[in-house]
């Protein structure tokens, strides 16, 4: 069983996943390792391995097919080796200063497409707004139970930004409590929205329209730049232009749009900086369930949005020490770079 | 001129550096790439390349031996790509809603010593007591200008931790505000001494001290243990036992002693888990100079310790979206094999 834990000084949680417990033999760059499934040819994500993951949770399949076997286009399992454990939510422990509960959450696998080659950037336009629209089903499925408190969904591609397994996938966690990088985010915009008398992200989006320096792409729904502020070489975000908190509100037809949008500035990526790795985080308000009530304004002043990292740089210890980032690439210059075609 | 810029939304400051600007195709996998000085088997850091440093501004070498000649022990350079600049404070400019000032600031090296193959845990005790001297030395000079608000001490091990030489550096950096991470610390000590009526650090260490699980050394100046909520694999942290907020209070006979358990913890990291990449950090309390009059409790509240990251996991799209880390190993388990000897 899993824990998470609070940072006393920080108040930072962290997950203490003994189910993912490794021995320090494990971690030994030359040591004997197993060879992985992949290097031996196998992918539990392909079509035809279903028997190889836990049973399916949702699927895109076609009429007829059965669950956990061919005939899909995306797919949902629980993580066969989970972050956390579904159950009762659990209440907080403390040994002295220390507090602690049981990992209780979810943490599911989306494979994209039942073919290992192709990467969203290689999917037709509707097949990754079928993977946006999954995202939300399964957002709006977990969110039922309000004691999920937060649905982080992301996507690690390659082995330098965390994906262990090669095919194509993104993955989604809901923690019990609201992640302390949200509460920044949430407690950043209520205080910016009572100093602009509107959503900050509104404002932010306005001027980088009107600055157009840092503009990637743009179509009638939606708007791709390089953060102000990026931590990262090539960074970039992608904002809806009409104000919404949850991204379970994006409607179909700008779904669509937004998978447009998406898989341009990924094409880019690649083209512009070879194929890196990249994190895909989706940044949103809370549990609507629970946070509504505790926030009703938070519909006013949260604003979903995707950041996209391509892992270019190492976080080192200036990082660690001080939160800081060393970015080498101005914003404006990547930017540039990348809206060039 | 490199450039600070505020994260409108985390109040989170970057460094754009436009003198470490690179274009897309430096990071390119496999693209055209020049040798590095170390591919070709050169070493600017090794005795005898004085001269391809920038001139030294410290240094620890025989009696009569000239500055940028051999005959140092320990050698500390300006960087040659500094992040940040030295120069007058820089004024916060705005534009719209983004605000930046220029990058002021220090960036120095601290060339361990002269031999390319020696890393901190291989070198005697007195000169790895040196090393640590040297820090202080630094510091001090460095905070004689009240405009450098905080100083971070760092040390990057190996590529995958952010190191681009491989001759054992560390590095020092001073910013011209107090980084978010530093001001984060500084208030949830400041809210945890109001609660526990003494120094969070030494409250903690107390109960690390009782409960024994997390110990990986002790001598009686210093305890190494793993942090209770670690974010990394094999993570570990040193407190001194003698309260104190500034790492220049530091006295000589502590030096050793630090330089002793830190020497031990690193070559305990090796045998444990292979020559592993690592981020060692200093926290401490901002430049005294200016923080003492705006917090004049700062030194009961603040309690200087040294942090060591293996780096054994990635950072990946959960981490960046919800500041939560997965840590596939308990520290009580890291502590264990880190202990025995």
């Amino acid at each position: 069983m899993s824990e998470l834990r609070k940072d006393l000084i920080s108040g930072r949680w962290v997950i203490i996943a003994t189910e993912r417990s490794k021995r320090p033999d494990d971690f030994r760059p030359h040591g004997a390792v197993a060879p992985a499934p992949e290097a031996a040819g196998f992918c539990p994500f392909c079509e035809g391995n279903e028997g190889k993951t836990p049973p399916e949770v949702f699927a895109l399949r076609a009429a007829g097919t059965a669950p956990d076997s061919p005939g899909w286009t995306v797919r949902v399992v629980p993580n066969k080796f989970p972050a956390l454990n579904p159950g009762p939510p659990p209440p907080r422990a403390t040994r002295g200063v220390f507090q602690s509960m049981e990992g209780r959450g979810i943490h599911e696998v989306v494979i994209e497409n039942p073919d290992h080659a192709f990467e969203l950037a290689d999917l037709p336009v509707t097949h990754v707004r079928d993977v946006l629209g999954v995202f939300q089903k399964r957002i709006l499925a977990i969110e039922r139970d309000f004691h999920y408190q937060y649905v982080q969904v992301f996507k690690n591609k390659g082995k330098e930004a965390g994906a262990s397994l090669s095919h194509p996938h993104s993955q989604i966690v809901a923690t019990p409590i609201i992640p302390k990088r949200v509460k920044e985010e949430m407690y950043g915009a209520d205080r910016l929205f009572r100093t602009f008398k509107e959503c900050a992200f509104c404002r932010i989006l306005r001027e980088e329209e009107a600055a157009g320096s840092r503009l990637i792409a743009r179509n009638a729904q939606f708007t791709a730049f390089a953060p102000y502020a990026s931590r990262f070489p090539f960074e970039m975000t992608i904002y809806p232009k009409r104000h919404s908190a949850f991204f379970t509100e994006v409607r179909e037809d700008e779904l669509l749009t937004l998978a447009e949008i998406l898989k341009h500035v990924l094409t880019r990526l690649k083209e512009t900086v070879g194929d890196p790795p990249f994190n895909l985080v989706l940044h949103q308000a809370p549990n609507p369930s629970s946070s509504l009530k505790k926030w009703p304004d938070i519909e006013l002043r949260s604003h979903w949005h995707l950041e996209i990292i391509p892992i270019l740089t190492k976080v080192a210890g200036f990082e660690w020490g001080t939160g800081f980032y060393i970015n080498p690439v101005p914003p404006e210059t990547g930017a540039q770079f990348l809206r060039q075609s």
